[in-house]
């Protein structure tokens, strides 16, 4: 009988001061992570340090006792500031040995790039004894040592991202073949705050294979469900009934999608469905909405235009808004909101369209109407709607954020609330 | 005589699963980083580790170990996956006590959000021996341990920022008056690659005082200064020579701007003096270029209009291109890539104007032009020009990203390498 699976956890160290520094965020602890648990592999710990030899050779000691595999990150350049082999060297015991295929791809590739030979590309060719090159064309390599496989990778996130799709976890996979499974499934709520969330999912039983977790994310609040099993099917099955009773729970009509399911993405696949074109009109946002809705594949399916009129005129001339709404009722008004979706609508023969205009600030802010204020219109054939929103004096860019999924999030309630469409066969 | 300033360095301690899972990605600590560092304290190291006790109390023990102070985020919630408190009160042996005020203040609040009194409510009032609380409206709570400055804040990163910003900067910078100053500065290059950018400042005399890094950054090259002085005005004066010779080594006119001058805000700028306005005509960015200059503040003094015309149709009806030249050359072509961008222009009655067209895929493309294909015009009263840019098969995002990037680029050759513009007193 095969043994009963069991969890591979394993360290991560990423090595650079631009992390320490706050220069950078640590983008390829995200990437990783991900793609590790995506496979059936965990991380206990994720440890930054700077490039200072004594703490690596400190943390790759400590990372040496208590995991099943150490990936290492970043301090394989040619600089003085690297000193990742080094301190593999000193922590291991490995003395440092020149790899001759390596560094004869070294001088050819320097040779092309027109520059020279150096001390310190030199010293890029020297690996710590029983290191095996990661592929030929970077500076990653690995190695065995007290049986744990440790891989050493460089910190340039194109390179960690190829390496570790291609090498370390087809290495791991086959390393470690009687590993437990996991999976993880996202549900993305619509208009409930997550006090209400909790206090819904209260009566779910506690399991022991099933993690229960909760985040709010731009304005949608997000309910994650991680479940643990012996093998993927059975994994399968512990999510599918932790994901039922969650969704019964919840109810249907507050779930806009599951995991990469964002909001622009459901509103094509309803747009199409119904067989109806959306145009956009914005103005505080700048085509943020619209970079929003068009960054998803197929868009030009539902999405034939969108106007940015950051100006009066541009709202007159393009959209036909009246100049007396204008002066009347001021440029951020629900009066011009509805004005500007129905004109945009008319200009593009569209069935369905948003309109957004508000004070993104710093500046531009009155009494009546201070920095934060958003007014949001929708059209469809089935009615529209103009709101009011205050998203408060925070930074432009986060104002500019919430407006735009206000606005997906007013469309998605339209449509999905809306009638069930009849066939659409015009795509 | 005062005692020669110091360095000042921490360790942070980030706890929650949900980084080593992938989900999120460590935004907390690259704000404390940057945050520190602006005020004169260094991070030597960033552990991540998840909600279980034992790891919390292994790396709480190394960071008293080898640091001026310690932050810790996370773990500090309701739930009993949250085991920060238990770790303090066991690896610094302070018994966990029941905070009066704190407990009076969570019963009283959960009253107003109608919420009960319950046993987990009641475990986040018991704090270790020492502790003060970070304000009473938060979950955070500081204690000296052993001399050293030990700061416990929630895991939120809205949390985060307050408290550290009104409670831990201000204390530790009382309680270390007499530290180093550190000043960074980024050059951000354009049109010039990294190696190129090496081999030209390897002239530069080492300095203990200054370290140079280079980041490479969505097309652009950054080059970075990090200086050390003994207090503020020595740093500035280290600062400014080393930036003179940095920017003498590459060339003023390959710089685009320093710190936080994106090619947005210097074209702004540029336009602002000319007295020109812009207007944008984008296809496969779909909004991203438009997104990018109304992201600036004060954008609306040379933006009026932006259009996101993705159908031919659009481009037909809204830039008059012919339809002729859409049928002839394809709508991904340097011919309408000219005609979108001269007929924004005639439509807005603007000076400047952008127009982008291409294959962002992930479909789409084809032999001649496969996805990555893109063609950018730029019209100025000074001269236009097309380029064809080839971004290769990546991400439909990240092609976006490059374009809209390589757009503001010619725009900012442009103007930059024009003529110097008379003083302009429309606004």
């Amino acid at each position: 009988m095969a043994d009963k699976p069991s969890h591979v956890t394993g360290s991560l160290i990423t090595i650079g001061d631009e992390i320490l520094l706050g220069d950078i965020i640590n983008g390829n602890a995200r990437h990783i992570a991900a793609e590790l648990r995506g496979c059936g592999f965990l991380l206990d710990r994720i440890i930054t340090v700077g490039d200072i030899e004594d703490d690596i050779v400190e943390y790759l000691g400590k990372c040496l006792e208590g995991s099943n595999f150490v990936i290492v990150t970043g301090g394989l350049g040619p600089t003085d500031d690297d000193r990742t082999c080094a301190a593999v060297s000193k922590a291991m015991q490995r003395p440092l040995i020149c790899n001759r295929d390596y560094a004869q791809w070294l001088r050819e590739h320097l040779g092309q790039a027109g520059l020279g030979w150096t001390k310190e590309v030199e010293r890029m060719a020297e690996l710590p004894e029983g290191a095996v090159k990661l592929g030929m064309d970077s500076a990653g390599f690995s190695l065995i040592h007290k049986d744990i496989p440790c891989y050493f990778l460089p910190g340039v996130p194109e390179e960690v991202k190829l390496l570790l799709g291609k090498m370390v976890i087809p290495d791991l996979e086959a390393r470690f073949p009687n590993r437990c499974a996991y999976l993880k499934h996202i549900i993305r709520i619509q208009g409930m705050p997550e006090a209400q969330i909790n206090q819904k999912l209260r009566s779910l039983e506690p399991d022991q294979d099933v993690e229960i977790g909760y985040y709010p994310q731009q304005g949608e609040n997000w309910v994650s469900i991680f479940a643990t099993g012996k093998d993927g099917q059975e994994c399968r099955d512990i999510m599918m009934r932790a994901k039922d009773k969650v969704v019964a729970l919840i109810g249907e009509r507050h779930i806009s999608g599951h995991n990469d399911d964002c909001l622009e993405k459901v509103i094509g696949r309803l747009l199409r469905e119904r067989c109806w074109r959306l145009v956009l009109a914005e103005s505080c946002t700048g085509g943020l909405l619209s970079r929003k809705i068009t960054a998803v594949s197929g868009a030009s399916d539902y999405l034939d235009r969108g106007f940015v009129t950051y100006s009066n005129r541009a709202k007159q001339e393009l959209l036909g808004v009246p100049e007396k709404l204008l002066s009347g009722c001021g440029a951020v008004s629900s009066e011009v909101a509805r004005a500007m979706a129905q004109g945009a609508a008319r200009n593009a023969g569209a069935e369905v369209a948003i309109a957004i205009t508000g004070v993104a600030g710093p500046t531009g802010g009155s009494k009546e109407k201070p920095v934060g204020t958003v007014f949001i219109a929708c059209v469809t054939p089935e009615g529209q709607r103009v709101k009011k929103y205050s998203f408060g004096a925070q930074p432009r860019e986060q104002i500019q954020e919430s407006s735009a999924q206000a606005a997906l999030a007013m469309l998605w309630e339209l449509l999905a609330g809306g009638k069930k469409p009849p066939v659409c066969d015009r795509l």
